[in-house]
């Protein structure tokens, strides 16, 4: 069985950029005609927007899959709706995984013992003793790490049987961040702790130089995110923040390796809803949405390869 | 409306115990009756899991409603089996708030802004902008804090809104809980920094004296609780570990206020898998599983009591 970390890199190589487009829909943010037509059919229900929100995804999916090497659906835009929006992102992970996407479900779970274990089946499998359907069968989810190293170990262990990941929140890109992961413990920031935590739990790296556990680091905060990169230089990070939350290519390009390996960047509202940002309205309608998402990942990669080229130069 | 904690507090009093109940279940310590029926209807499939789930669970809170004052799903039992599991959570939280319970949604989310918004409006509402089926409808929500004060901010501003409450992780029972938890910042643990966070974002208290944020803090560490007692008055605390993970009755209390309120003490295991111990096993058949957990749930209420008289006189 491959490992999750080189299945990661493969599909960056093979892809040529580290784009991760968020799978972050909005009920009202989208395309009209998907609005009314869910409304139509099915009223104005949860079952509704499950199914409009389906329907964006798999035109986004269909449309990214051969460009991107990754997607990120956020759990929450679909929890928010219930047992119909859990159905949506179930079957979100599995259309973007069927066409050839790794897919990270964005979870940030975190719990005791045999309470994560139980996440950890939800998100990193399928069939489990026999039970069919069972599980959302992502290639990673986040984790939160605020309940110590045992709370976490259950996603590695189920990720170590099936070629999964995980990634743990070390830094966030959101100004509270500050209230607790910049805390200072002897002399340094907690979220370095953290760092140190996803080390020791990352193990010996894949034939990649790549560990399964991954490292979420923000964008917005660059100098955070080069000192990380300095002390978890096997561990691939996933960062959020791009675009819509302020970061540019440069920013993000810090928490890039030397060679141009080790980070997915995320970006979702704009790469998904780029038809309604003028730039992108302009030469696209709103019905070929899918076509504007294309437009902004290829530019996302484009700059993003740009700053990298600049990160290896100085490097 | 009536805030959270003043409906709490007069549940609490009204059944004269402070027992949460676990609605925890798992599919391979379920009544074999339950099981087969639905493996029977549905196969081996999340289907059937989520079917006895249900039946497992509203017998539980028909048995149980005019006893104790609160619930407690673990999200992650239910999530672990799909959309289906989901279903089966949200219809959990339905009939125990139709049958008069107060139920605390065990999700444990945390995330940034309008993401946390969405696991707010998830577990803390039902109905919003005219959709139907929207939410869990929970009364209240255990909450993570790593992300800092405005992933926070959300869930206490829906439940200010709503009547909702929140708990926040401050210090958990698990072994791991150290390795973050009680690293030392300036001289106190982390988890009083956290405890702070949970006393600013509290507010005024209600009526009953308390406020609408509280604070999870595990019965396996008798000491923190009473220190964090002490630097947190108005807050409620939410208890876990009791029974199945070592904690007991004199462990708990101190986590209450000298006047024997001001907490709430979860039991999963010890309460609705009763039927399984060899104790209440000799008085009970397996089909009568929910009297059985009546008769567990009237011996933690008992001893509770037992160990608050104790805090009272030596108060």
């Amino acid at each position: 069985m491959t490992r999750f970390s080189d299945r990661l890199v493969a599909a960056v190589k093979a892809k040529g950029n580290p784009v991760c487009v968020g799978l972050d829909p909005r009920f009202d943010l989208l395309p009209e005609r998907l609005r009314r037509l869910a409304v139509r059919t099915h009223g104005r229900s949860s079952r509704a927007v499950a199914a409009a929100f389906l329907e964006f995804n798999r035109a986004l999916i269909d449309e990214l899959a051969d460009l991107v090497p990754a997607c990120k659906p956020q759990v929450a835009f679909y929890e928010e709706y219930g047992a119909e929006g859990m159905r949506a992102f179930e079957e979100t992970v599995r259309h973007a995984r069927d066409k050839g996407l790794l897919v990270i479900s964005d979870a940030k779970r975190g719990d005791i013992g045999p309470t994560a274990e139980g996440y950890a089946r939800a998100h990193l499998s399928h069939e489990e003793d026999g039970f069919a359907g069972r599980g959302f069968d992502a290639d990673a989810v986040t984790v939160n790490p605020y309940l110590g190293a045992d709370s976490l170990e259950p996603f590695l262990e189920l990720g170590r049987r099936h070629g999964k990941g995980a990634f743990v929140l070390v830094r966030t890109s959101n100004p509270g961040a500050r209230d607790l992961q910049d805390l200072d413990v002897d002399g340094r920031p907690l979220y370095e702790r953290v760092a140190e935590m996803v080390g020791r739990l990352g193990g010996p790296p894949s034939a990649s130089g790549f560990t399964d556990v991954g490292a979420v680091v923000g964008a917005t905060y660059p100098d955070e995110a080069r000192s990380l990169r300095a002390l978890l230089p096997e561990a691939i990070f996933l960062v959020p923040g791009y675009g819509a939350q302020g970061a540019a290519a440069a920013d993000a390009a810090a928490a890039f390796r030397d060679d141009g390996l080790g980070a997915l960047v995320n970006s979702a509202r704009g790469i998904v809803f780029a038809f309604r940002e003028p730039s992108y309205a302009r030469r696209f309608e709103e019905k070929d949405f899918a076509k504007a998402a294309r437009a902004a990942a290829e530019d996302m990669a484009t700059a993003l390869n740009d700053a990298l080229r600049g990160v290896k130069r100085a490097g």
